[in-house]
């Protein structure tokens, strides 16, 4: 008998991959799953000793790259730090900790700005740090399992995403204009090589309001070895003209072909002669170290130095670097790469991508000796690239006019640590092509006869000082690998910005002028900085809507002053009452808790908070002359006093007279603290009531002049009764709202948290949300609902008063990217690529690749398909051009103001009877990000409809045409905007089960 | 002049480290910047080339290891896939996804139980199976940037958790009881080997009910290659004793001394005689490779294989493993160590344990050849052991008596990818000591000819079937090491675990019994098991406390059926209606979407939904039919109709009787929908007005026998008034709460999510927490606070049904443990040991290293430290004996029922007023377990008290006397424990800033 209780066959198909109880231990054979397990795995294959194809493929190979999901997942992990190590380990000394606190509220801008103020080349160092010997080798949180934070990743992903809202760099608008600067700010400056440290001290200098500053670069393309040296795999060179862009946005100009050289007549000297007031040296290390042994040999030997064989790659493989079109050099079979730098790994994984068909990383000492960074190695060990110690180059063989193999000897450590070679013990490889990356120095006459008079050192560097970067000519300064201090990109940049600060004071000190004793290099600066976030609201400008709540943020007067220096907009007491009010408040403790709803998370970033605490221990006196002195020392700020009286007129009268007094700009009656004080007639006891709330408005409007607001309690059944109370008792306004009432956290013994002595009571407390405001993102939400200005606490709790910074920026940005009106944005948000790990998915596999899941066989079906088809592929050919450089983006309409967006989300909210039941929806999977997890399928199965199937091979999930567009799938998704709804085109009727005006059929039932 | 509101220059000394907005760039010399992190490094110090000291120092290393917080953490992270690849990648089969559903939900025997149901040495496979090739390979995760879960650390954690609990194993109790099974299981059974595959053997075939159970062990120990091979820093003795113990448990026996040999008498054949019908071999590969060049080498001269280094290496620092006291080898100066398998890993960090200065792990192919993990590798790596690929072993150079070199040849892959030798390339490597780890064989010829008559394979191996794992001889049965297949500890345990089954087949057949097709095998069970969770509540039984309420899993009676299938103790229906009502239901999508209580968090584990789901869109035929059928098919099963009407007396009354009619065991009355319902005059339009309440529920009373409950909104000012008034109306109960009125989600452009139709309208819906019930721990904080049952909605959505069994057991457990009363445990969380990242700090350093911190020079201090005192330890003394192994822990109480616990939190909750502010406490700070973040300091400077100090060196954070205890500090802190609350020993009063009583002193201020 059919049962309408039970799935039909169809579901149950559809059911077999469902979760299922067990009843019994799993039994497969250890040989069967030997097998299985090859078909899911996802890691790298061991068993697969030969290099996988590589050739022509010059993809984002980046471990650290974060889509938006990773980066906001792995931001919100960061514990943002006290004096954080990692911003002391950066050589720029990154606000590591601010700029991740901004993209963990999902303001992009902000963290750019944070990242680039220090950097100018953020993005390109967040692509190329070694991050593990710098920010991150600091990480508290590699004192915990689950490891230190991914900063470059996070670092790329902001800057990336700026770079994307193309916005110009302009200089502090709070600077005097550069028209107004005295003549020392138009003195020459050149800059000679378009490197790392060129842009980031010619930025600088055009941040300081230099206005003739000029970069001569000996090639064609901009960023020196960023372009030349670094991969396109780990960095393009369209981060490189981003950067650029935005140095030349400030007025900086770059020559080409202009190299230093005697011979030519472009030195030093000459520049002087040419007006040059000073001069920055930033031309890296031009010459490529070379051993005896390789004297005679050349490309055409088959023989190569990283200096000759990267460009060469870069050239063919880096779009919209030259205008020349080349070809990548045709390696084929071993290829052996001399040296244990980070070049040389690069040389290893770029010789792959020129056809090789196995390379060999041969140095001489051992890896405990390896200079390059952990997560550069692993980047050529992944690749199967292997690695040989202990061999130091003695010999190449060469065989009709090509390298046929190369014979190195041994070395080994003395017992005192001496390294010493064995000539008895010779080892031969055989290969095709040798590329040595044994670093590079400064060898050529003609261009240091350029730097004369500099004096040179004993490694014939210029002699540099290593604080002000100045050589042995006042006017000359040096910096990056030249100088003799950096061996990375960082450290290039930060030595730009040091020279750039000394060369400020050298050229004013020319034209009689001083500067700061502390360096005060500017930050950067965009449009997005000057849009007006403040905001009126009963007759109280605000210069931003975001205050501090009545809350623990506001525990003294001396916090609401530290809250007003960091930038906070208003700020409100901590409620006090009248001293026969305020002798009875004695805290217990404990009284403050994180709340549970964030499940079994421990540390900052708690998403609610219970406590038990009351209002202010202080007296109205402490109060009320600290409201005196701080609207006396912060006149523009709001200063709002929250007071709080039983049900008596002249209690609320006396109160709210003294603190108009002392000169508060408004009052908040509390009307809704939900404990301790209510027992006592206060607070929520009065808020609950609209009669109580009327008379007590009633009372303060009676007794004073300022506007006042009543703050609300939501534990009411209709608070719109109680606001419009308020507003009868001719309240100003309405705080919308006060804590929830709650208890969360009891133990196992059944005691609560908070627990108070011995006895272990508790009380029901109150439950604040973060996530009411914590972010600019979470503050318009609010103002779109209908909110005029902000307050925030709970987030304070997590973090600490300089979150201000984020969110005015925060909102800032998402009022001015209004104007531009991007496509596909929302908010900060990008539109997603189609992508898988943050990367995006090559174009051939979403054409062919469709249907087809990123694990095991599948997986390597994908890579032969981009393989055969990267083959025959033009690197350079305009198909694979990305999208040209956007010309920066202007506004398209006006920048709105706050007030404009305040309420805009209220035409949209209604009764439910205003939603159309004729317009449905249904769920559309994208299989190119899906990641196999089933949690789509599952949720369908066990909480709706059955109707997504799973495939048992692919792990591919499909929507049927039971889907009713429930959204759940959506809901629990992993991954953003894998699953979109879309709109339904067949027609809907919901499913009655038994149709309407049927009678169902029962039978009796046998009760066990 | 003094400032109230200013703070004081105490204080500005302790904010010194606060985080300040900057209004400049940094700037700090790249050179400055290259000493400074050194201070604050915390990964390791790749400019230091030796090894770090190891010497004696056996403390566990494995990067898996996790405490708590980060199992807590681990677990909430994993998607609890569908149809989970990691499960299919395990040679056990292990439902991982199950088992990590119960570490989340802090159900840590529940993990512990599916863990060893399926793998009797679960807690030895999570210390040391090598993952990446095995669950973790396959983990969906790797397709995220956050990569895959660590698997073995959870595995690891859930069973040590459980050890610690010291509860016995019992057969499955719904088994026949041994004593009423046929004979053929009392058959005779040897084992020979106590190693992992006889271990799982003897455990499943003792499950099964065979009571004689002989394991015949050739050592002193248990464990095999477990115990003499693998280093104690990687599986400690005692986690083998305590699989044994498990398996003993069972009345298997374990016998000494009893080595397999035809000279001493003891074969296959002689166990035959004895009466064993069946034998099983697992007695592994008991002899090591050696290559002839190592004929004459003793360990005299300076040379051991695996086979005798490990074996001395564990002696001699397992404690408990021997009653012997025995030393470690004494090695000094180089180390090789030949192979690049697991083992040889093994032996190079042991070497350096045994002294060794430096260790070269010496192989014949490439990097890509290897056979170990990366893992494994990795952890050599770290510890400084050089890696020398493309050597193949040619001469040992021996002086004196004792090696003094070594002589390699090259090796090179042909072009046929062949591997050749080249006699002309010899490489010497000086060492003192030469350990081979070429594996291991069967050569033993006393060995072979004992298990005559069975045949052997080419490779001298017996041979064996790989599904049944069954010999030559019927009778005997082959796993681990010597059957061929398995490599792995796991793969073992697996062969133990397959041949049980087969055994058991042969043995049945034997007495002509057989066997079911499907493999049965039973799964792990202790007293836990047997706890009573049933409760009875208005007169119905229900067998557990945990239904599925009136919600998205309750779509369809056919998921009812599927539910109740999985163990759910009872059902709601969605709520139905009168067919009238029904007609207009038409559901709109998209309707439930994530809340964003859990902030940027996307996938499975939202902590909230919000929806916009109308009641069901079946008619009242179709669920009343749906009733009667699951009624009769579960009649052990409640049952319950959710009904709702508008304010009608005959509506309710029809609606009521007709559910009565149907078989429902009783009714809840859905007085609470926010959404949809409401403006039709139903749901919430009649539950926020007591008469309406009361009325209604005194129509049911008198239309129905049945019991019925009153659904309520949390949306009123007081719920207790509402479920008064249920009361008055004789209602049998209340269900609290139905969702909270809410709206989230707007985007940017103020529309809301999930918003309707082309003009993107939106209403507001109900929010539905998870945690209210998603586990069994919150669970019973809601019976403590005096919940009787128990409905979860949300956390099915987040997974699927098979939650319920987490949640039972869950329960169990935590009844069970009450009678335990285990010192320091909060249900199922043992009391937190101090440690840093999971692993104990040895006790040492607990004396000595006091206040300093884990990083940078204060890092390498305690390194030293420890080091010193290790020299002088006898490691196998009494004082490093782990306490000694707890005898099963009994119930030193009755085990409580449900019931006993319904309302016990009660007493404990009351007025603010009862709570006594003279007992106060402050917050206290393990510096052990600190990591040095700042996130106490710097809440404590923004959100309070300024009574947290932060050491600008050291980083350690100490608490003042000004400390309130607020309890802010602890709230942030990410490590469990790391602060706690402890009593304030002095006076305790607070700051009113000003002395009430005075006046405050004001100013006039001037208005900008």
């Amino acid at each position: 008998m059919s049962l309408i209780s039970k799935d039909i066959t169809d579901i149950e198909n559809i059911l077999a991959l469902n979760p299922r109880i067990s009843k019994h231990a799993h039994v497969v054979p250890s040989a069967e799953t030997k097998q299985n397990k090859k078909h899911w795995k996802r890691n790298g294959d061991r068993s697969c000793t030969t290099c996988p194809p590589r050739k022509n493929n010059f993809e984002d190979i980046k471990h650290t790259t974060l889509g938006e999901r990773g980066a906001l997942r792995e931001a919100a992990r960061c514990l943002k730090c006290a004096d954080a190590p990692c911003q002391k380990s950066c050589p720029t000394q990154l606000d590591i900790k601010s700029f991740i606190t901004s993209i963990a509220n999902k303001n992009y801008y902000g963290a750019a700005k944070a990242i680039l103020s220090d950097n100018p080349l953020g993005l390109t160092c967040g692509m190329v740090c070694p991050t593990s010997d710098l920010c991150v080798g600091g990480c508290n949180l590699y004192a915990t399992e689950e490891g230190p934070i991914n900063i470059s990743g996070l670092q790329h992903f902001a800057t990336e995403t700026f770079k994307q809202m193309a916005i110009p760099q302009i200089r502090d608008p709070s600077l005097p204009k550069v028209d107004s600067l005295p003549d020392g700010y138009r003195s020459k400056v050149a800059l000679i090589g378009c490197g790392p440290a060129s842009i980031s001290c010619a930025t600088f200098l055009a941040r300081l309001g230099y206005t003739n500053l000029d970069i001569f670069e000996k090639g064609q393309y901009f960023g020196g070895l960023s372009s030349s040296e670094i991969p396109q795999y780990r960095l393009p060179y369209d981060v490189v003209s981003f950067e650029v862009k935005l140095m030349t946005d400030l007025g900086v100009k770059v020559h080409f072909n202009k190299a230093l050289s005697k011979s030519s007549g472009f030195t030093l000297e000459s520049l002087k002669t040419e007006g040059y007031k000073a001069i920055f040296v930033g031309i890296g290390l031009p010459n490529p170290k070379r051993i005896p042994i390789f004297e005679e040999l050349t490309e055409e030997t088959g023989f190569y130095t990283s200096k000759s064989f990267l460009p060469k790659v870069t050239a063919a493989s880096k779009i919209g670097m030259c205008s020349c079109k080349s070809t990548l050099p045709q390696l084929t079979g071993n290829v052996i790469v001399l040296g244990a730098g980070d070049t040389a790994f690069d040389c290893a994984t770029s010789a792959l991508r020129c056809g090789a068909r196995k390379v060999f990383v041969v140095f001489r000492k051992g890896f405990t000796n390896i200079r390059a960074v952990p997560e550069e190695m692993d980047l050529a060990r992944e690749e199967k690239c292997e690695l040989l110690p202990f061999m130091s180059p003695h010999k190449v063989i060469i065989k009709g006019g090509h390298i046929r193999a190369m014979e190195f000897l041994r070395t080994e450590q003395d017992d005192d640590g001496k390294w010493v070679e064995d000539e008895d013990q010779l080892v031969r490889l055989k290969a095709n092509t040798v590329i040595s990356a044994f670093g590079s120095g400064l060898s050529d006459p003609d261009v240091m006869e350029a730097m004369a008079p500099i004096k040179l050192n004993k490694y014939g560097l210029p002699e540099v000082d290593d604080v002000t970067m100045q050589t042995s000519e006042p006017s000359v300064f040096c910096g990056g690998d030249i100088a003799g201090v950096a061996q990375t990109t960082v450290e290039s940049v930060n030595d730009g910005k040091q020279a750039s600060w000394f060369i400020h004071k050298y050229l004013q000190s020319l034209h009689g002028e001083s500067v700061p004793s502390e360096p005060a290099l500017p930050k950067f600066f965009t449009p997005i900085d000057q849009v007006d976030v403040s905001v009126e609201f009963c007759g109280l400008k605000f210069e931003n809507p975001f205050g501090l709540a009545s809350a623990p943020p506001t525990t003294s007067s001396a916090m609401m002053r530290r809250a007003f220096e960091m930038g906070w907009g208003f700020g409100l007491t901590k409620t006090f009452s009248l001293d026969k009010a305020c002798d009875i408040v004695t805290n217990v403790s404990p009284r403050i808790v994180r709340g549970t709803t964030s499940g079994h998370v421990y540390g900052p970033g708690q998403g609610a908070f219970l406590n038990i605490e009351l209002i202010s221990e202080k007296t109205a006196a402490y109060w009320c002359q600290s409201v005196n002195e701080l609207k006396r020392d912060f006149p523009e700020k709001i200063i709002i006093a929250s007071i709080m009286c039983s049900y008596d007129k002249d209690d609320w009268t006396e109160l709210a007279k003294m603190a108009e007094a002392a000169g508060a700009d408004a009052l908040e009656l509390n009307l809704s603290c939900p404990h301790g004080m209510g027992e006592r007639g206060m607070g929520l006891a009065c808020g609950q009531d609209p009669e109580l709330v009327r008379n007590i408005c009633h009372w303060i409007r009676a007794a004073v002049k300022i506007p006042f607001f009543a703050k609300l309690t939501p534990n009411v059944t209709n608070i719109v009764d109680i606001a419009r109370a308020a507003q009868e008792g001719n309240a100003d306004g309405v705080t919308a709202t006060n804590t929830v009432s709650g208890l969360m956290n009891l133990n196992s013994k059944g005691e609560a948290w908070p627990r108070v002595g011995r006895e272990k009571l508790t009380t029901f407390g109150g439950v604040s949300a973060t996530g009411g405001i914590d972010s600019a993102d979470a503050g318009l939400q609010f103002l779109q609902a209908g909110a005029s200005v902000l307050q925030v606490g709970s987030a304070v709790q997590n973090q600490d008063f300089t979150l201000i910074a984020d969110y005015v920026l925060g909102l800032k940005t998402l009022l001015y990217l209004k104007s531009l009106d991007l496509e596909g944005w929302d908010g900060q948000s990008p539109p997603t690529p189609v992508h898988q790990l943050g990367k995006l998915v090559p174009a051939i596999l979403k054409m062919l690749g469709k249907e087809l899941p990123n694990f095991g066989p599948y997986k390597a079906k994908k890579e032969t398909i981009l393989d055969e088809h990267l083959q025959k592929t033009d690197l350079l050919s305009d198909d694979n051009k990305p999208p040209a450089h956007s010309p920066h983006n202007v506004p398209k309409k006006p920048i709105p103001k706050v007030k404009d967006i305040i309420g805009q989300a209220l035409t949209k909210i209604g009764p439910y009877n205003n939603l159309d039941n004729e317009q449905q929806v249904v769920a559309l999977i994208d299989p190119e990000m899906c990641i196999n997890c089933g949690k789509c399928y599952m949720t369908c199965n066990d909480s709706g409809y059955q109707a997504i199937t799973f495939d048992p091979e692919t792990h591919l999930p499909m929507v049927t045409d039971n889907c009713t567009g429930c959204n759940l799938c959506l809901s629990v998704c992993p991954i953003i905007d894998c699953i979109k709804m879309v709109t339904r085109t067949t027609p809907h009727s919901p499913k009655r089960g038994i149709p309407l005006g049927q009678q169902p059929v029962l039978k009796g039932i046998q009760v066990a």
